[in-house]
């Protein structure tokens, strides 16, 4: 293989793309960053859609290839650094539920979320691709009971996603307050990485208001 | 590694599973198969929602892994049998689109496409997961436009996905009826794997209205 270059990650402070900062540090990689403004909406800007045409972050371009929709970026940097542990590999028995959980949170719960908190009336379960609200909540607080972690004992890129978008949910008040997503939120995002990203982040969001 | 043992598919015909069943057949791989009744409920019986507690097909088992949500089951069976080449494999510089489709897949097009249909209010872009139904149309039109199949020249599991959801969406007039999707439908779903997949899920589904 040809050496890796640097990953130009595309960014906003205080946005959905927090997560996927905080997996940049928790990989303890390099990488560039471009920063977007969603105040002043840089998001839709030509230079932008043009790299996002759904106008949103994160984005990464990595050599030619742009990678778009949050799992799937960090399921694309958790596989670009095998080394760093954060991702199951292929043939790894954990492999396939790492997917399932990628994939629900983008599936699942974030329209779950995202409905019951404009107070949408529900649309039928068979039609609905999650089901409803108190399922996707049930499902999620079943299996994080498990625990420690999304996948049991092995931290991975899973837990990124899901620990920063729990603490913005429990924030807002998204989701219902359990003790099993407030454990697991103060359990992930303690760790160095992401409190690293943290202090970054805050300091990226106040140069943006300035 | 040890020798893979067959996939169970947890499959109900004329169903979301229906694009599994057509990606099983174009692998050409054998599988074993559980079938579920979603007429006389049987995906909610204790049985099956220990296999998935969202009661939704598709689901697999792998060994002792369990995988749930399309585009997650999807991913995992093209990268279990890399020889028959419908999944980039990691490194490739499709690898990373192919991520991308297959989640917004499940992120954008199916909440879009639901709450549509729904006839829901939008809610704010900013908001919304997917930011509004006319925006994923777009994205996705202009992408098969450069086609022949999602990600080029190559077909991939993407295209099974997107293949025969495209052609039920246009079935059930659920996207523009645009000569992009028209095309791009008929040249995937006239694959041979795909039309076999067709006869065994209609006998399947006769033998239930039995």
């Amino acid at each position: 293989m040809s050496p890796t270059p640097y990953v130009t990650f595309f960014h906003a402070p205080h946005s959905r793309s927090g997560g996927t900062r905080a997996l940049f540090e928790e990989l303890g990689v390099d990488y560039d960053m471009h920063v977007l403004n969603l105040k002043t909406g840089t998001q839709r800007d030509a230079e932008y859609l043009a790299i996002n045409p759904m106008g949103k972050v994160p984005a990464i371009r990595h050599g030619d290839a742009l990678i778009t929709e949050q799992p799937a970026v960090m399921m694309y940097l958790a596989d670009l650094y095998p080394e760093k542990g954060l991702a199951p590999p292929l043939g790894d028995p954990l492999r396939g539920p790492y997917l399932r959980w990628m994939v629900f949170y983008g599936s699942c719960l974030e329209p779950a979320v995202m409905d019951h908190s404009a107070k949408r009336e529900p649309v039928p379960a068979m039609q609905s691709g999650y089901g409803d609200y108190d399922c996707v909540i049930r499902v999620l607080a079943e299996q994080l009971e498990q625990g420690p972690y999304l996948l049991g004992e092995r931290f991975t890129a899973a837990d990124v996603l899901y620990g920063c978008a729990l603490r913005w949910f429990l924030m807002w008040k998204l989701v219902p307050d359990l003790p099993v997503f407030r454990a697991y939120v103060e359990r992930v995002t303690s760790r160095e990485g992401i409190q690293r990203a943290d202090r970054k982040d805050e300091a990226l969001a106040a140069s943006q208001e300035g």
